[in-house]
């Protein structure tokens, strides 16, 4: 089994879909969490100066899809053929843009401006896309495509604190479909043991 | 041979690279370009309400990078095992980064928030995402990953002519290795012959 490293800040955010996979295959990987004090002499040591990363035997990769495909692969959860891969990705891209077009208002820095477009995304962009996917959620029986655990599932279920976190709601409160995926996602034994040991962080 | 059809607007802008991509592997497709008129009757027919869309065998997928990526394993473009694949999706998520970081100050609304983001975009951004793309072209060969053709290269090539348009500039005038990278992809007879019978647009 190749050794695995995940290098991030001490935040689930975009590094959290990675460990989740990877606790999800109990694949063992150290879980480096690196302080902003230690990563300005850090940050030249990784692909484009940016975390998180995955040092594959002593290989570093970054960009978490990339990397939760890649996981994804070595535990089962990435389709079993290319047709499937491609529905995969497909939903785990949605929820990527539906996490950018929230992150996008959320780091707004300008107040008036943010003010104007949290108007649209609480009104327009975050019930259009929740509406969708808890209709594909109801459709493949409490997952999110292929009517069967993939990373797409894993991967929502990973990237939703952080989502919770920016826009500081309970984003899945009225979609029952979509909780019941995360659901089915943090019973899974090593998900749940991960999460046990993680350490406890605001985001 | 699957029957493909691509629907898109009479752009180049994301449908191009798999437009491209389809081509270079002589790959037959219908080339469906949609008017603003058609639109809005066709848009609830479509995963999302959005185009790109790529129909195989008459079901429809969308997201542009899921459909290349699909594509690319047909034509041997997607890499040889999961290694391989890591490094090409890493390589392509940062080009879409890339446009990402393009696009949210070319749409940006407000004149005065624009032109702000355009200082930081041309004098930072677009900088340190070229001189890193030039010196990872140059490790590899005239290729932007495995020192191969990918459909990493393919892709940088199908989207190039849409970041220079929102850019309005010739992006790649002082990086000679990455426009290398470009060069072999369209010197590719299939491509060259898509090039050659596709309506001219401005985007």
């Amino acid at each position: 089994m190749p050794d695995y490293k995940v290098y991030y800040f001490n935040v689930k955010a975009l590094g959290e879909p990675l460990r989740f996979l990877l606790s999800y295959g109990n694949l063992p990987f150290d879980d480096i969490r690196i302080t902003r004090e230690e990563w300005p002499a850090l940050k030249p040591t990784m692909p484009m100066g940016q975390m998180p990363v995955l040092e594959v035997d002593g290989k570093r990769v970054h960009q978490s899809l990339a990397m939760c495909r890649y996981v994804a692969k070595q535990i089962g959860l990435a389709g079993s053929d290319p047709v499937e891969e491609l529905q995969i990705d497909a939903i785990v891209d949605t929820i990527n843009d539906f996490r950018l077009k929230i992150a996008i208002v959320a780091y707004e820095p300008d107040d008036m401006v943010k003010e104007k477009k949290m108007i649209t995304l609480t009104n327009e962009v975050i019930p259009f896309y929740l509406t969708k996917l808890n209709v594909i959620a109801k459709e493949n029986n409490g997952h999110l495509v292929l009517g069967k655990p993939t990373w797409a599932d894993v991967y929502f279920a990973g990237i939703l604190d952080y989502l919770n976190y920016l826009t500081k709601t309970d984003l899945l409160t009225n979609f029952p479909q979509l909780q019941e995926v995360v659901t089915k996602v943090l019973e899974n034994e090593n998900v749940k043991a991960y999460i046990e040991k993680r350490p406890v962080t605001e985001v």
